[in-house]
């Protein structure tokens, strides 16, 4: 079996840290691990595989030796850099909102359209995690009875923000809980003990960057240029994996057994749904794993249409980035070697 | 001007402490106030309007002196005690759950439907925090454009689940940064730095009876029997402030700008949707106040028919609660006076 030389852009976010957990993890075939990130992180070490590994600095020309590189860092940065790195011959799976609405840039979620990947031209993009959180329950029933509709409110974890979210809702709970007045820094407000509507910048329709991600990525990925999402994104004091209350409209009559038969057999995801147990997803409960569990299955008794109710959630730092882009590199990898194995 | 004997049942909860402190803030024309709680708590001091009162058995033969009684206390305490109280010439406004649905007794939000107070026949009821909240925007949107459809997701604060709530999430909030396991008492699950998408018991339809109420109580206070409502209700670690994500579908057309007039003019809302200053209603900015804000206006874009989505944040221990009783305690004081002039 082959093995690659892969970079690893931001190394040193939480994201980024997240992609090195996840390869050591799923033992992705590496013959040499690269991190990457800022300049003035240059020469910090990181732990992979036991081995401690010196960051380099993230710039054109660092990409040559590499046969793959997982950016995880801001649009801009992506936008500076993932050219420059194609270019030096490296595949890109790129996590930023830079590439994801590009015609030539499969936008990916492994369980929903595999298939995608191959077609790419150098760049492969991750979807938003709010869009893959979602789309994991979504697929099954979209390709079972045709979703026409639906309308989000999500409940997104600080780590969404990176190291930033994570310290600024720890350092302002301390302050809250000994009677400090919290500054914001890294949210425009508060989020201690507190929600925040608002994720990213607002677009002239509204709605939020972040809310519109998931219209647009969710057509895109599930090939479905005719389908409509509402979606409303709030910011919650939780450190770890984003929830979604989802309501989803259907061409056909979707009962709420069914759509459970249908997501026990999906891949990706947990069916967590058992009132009577207390069993529905909870963010506790889905961090620092990949699935996303899905419960509060019910028919929506707000129409005589088709139409279901669910609640989700899933680790946005893994499923919703991090393990999504380590198994776009796994389909890579696969025809790769496939590809390979034809040759001979 | 005439003043009258009140009962607070539940004075030492945080509803009834809430009350005690909105009928000084509101100038309550006071003759006496008497505070009752359960029997272990009798003796306890409580203060108002600068005076400590002595905490008195909620008995049977307590509410003989009373002119009216607002009850903070839980559904079953409230099915005990409000008959008897009434049979003892006191009238009852009840916060709890017991006598909502009861086709005699009024269910009562005063911006929206004032009048239904003087059909009483000794119990009123006040709405549940969540139904209060998600009303007062949608009244006159409702008035205007004929609401037929809400479908609602919240967020609600731990002290909807009274001084237990408070309590616990502040005691797991410092277990988790001191890394302690947080143990639950007050709710199902670890509540600190997570979400339970669980209020209330679940019925059979897979709905929380929390979800229900506001299906049921919005169709009795609009007067609506044909509303189709859909919810999902979320505790959050919140301290105070209830929030909506809402969407409402409706007969006639209704632009968000239509909705911005509308709902400016509304009693008892506040119109904060002015994201380019990144103003929009927060936890943090409806606590300690009266009002409902209402942000994040803008037309649902999963629809062709008129539909519009908003976010909306009330403090649910005042305007959820407190408030709204006092405010009916008020119609009735105002009624009293009238019919007093009257007979002059």
């Amino acid at each position: 079996m082959s093995a690659y030389t892969i970079g690893v852009v931001g190394a040193l976010g939480v994201v980024g840290g997240t992609m090195l957990e996840v390869l050591e993890q799923r033992k992705f075939p590496i013959r040499e691990l690269i991190p990457l990130d800022a300049r003035e992180n240059e020469g910090k070490e990181i732990s992979f595989m036991g081995e401690k590994l010196r960051v380099r600095e993230a710039k054109k020309g660092a990409f040559a030796e590499m046969d793959a590189a997982l950016f995880a860092v801001g649009a801009e940065a992506s936008l500076a850099l993932a050219p420059a790195a194609v270019s030096e011959g490296c595949v890109v799976v790129d996590n930023s909102s830079a590439f994801r609405m590009e015609k030539d840039v499969p936008l990916v979620v492994p369980e929903v359209n595999p298939g995608a990947v191959l077609r790419h031209k150098g760049i492969i993009a991750n979807p938003n995690c709010s869009t893959v959180i979602a789309l994991l329950p979504i697929k099954p029933l979209h390709d079972y009875a045709g979703v026409k509709r639906v309308i989000a409110s999500t409940y997104q974890a600080v780590s969404g923000a990176g190291i930033a979210g994570l310290r600024e809702l720890e350092a302002q709970t301390r302050d809250v809980l000994e009677g400090r007045a919290p500054e914001p820094k890294a949210f425009a407000h508060r989020i201690a003990f507190n929600l925040i509507p608002h994720i990213d910048f607002f677009e002239d329709n509204a709605y939020t960057h972040e809310e519109m991600k998931l219209v647009r990525e969710s057509r895109k990925i599930l090939d479905a240029p005719e389908l409509m999402v509402n979606c409303t994104c709030v910011r919650v004091p939780v450190y770890c994996s984003h929830s979604e209350s989802i309501t989803i409209e259907t061409e056909r009559e979707l009962t709420p057994e069914k759509a459970r038969e249908l997501l026990a057999k999906a891949p990706g995801v947990r069916v967590a749904d058992d009132p009577a147990r207390l069993l529905y997803p909870m963010p506790v409960d889905t961090s620092g794993q990949d699935l996303v569990f899905v419960g509060r299955i019910r028919k929506d008794i707000s129409t005589d249409r088709p139409s279901l109710s669910f609640w989700c959630c899933g680790d946005q730092l893994r499923k919703g980035a991090a393990t999504n882009a380590v198994q776009i590199l796994e389909i890579l990898a696969a025809s790769s070697a496939r590809s390979t194995s034809t040759a001979r």
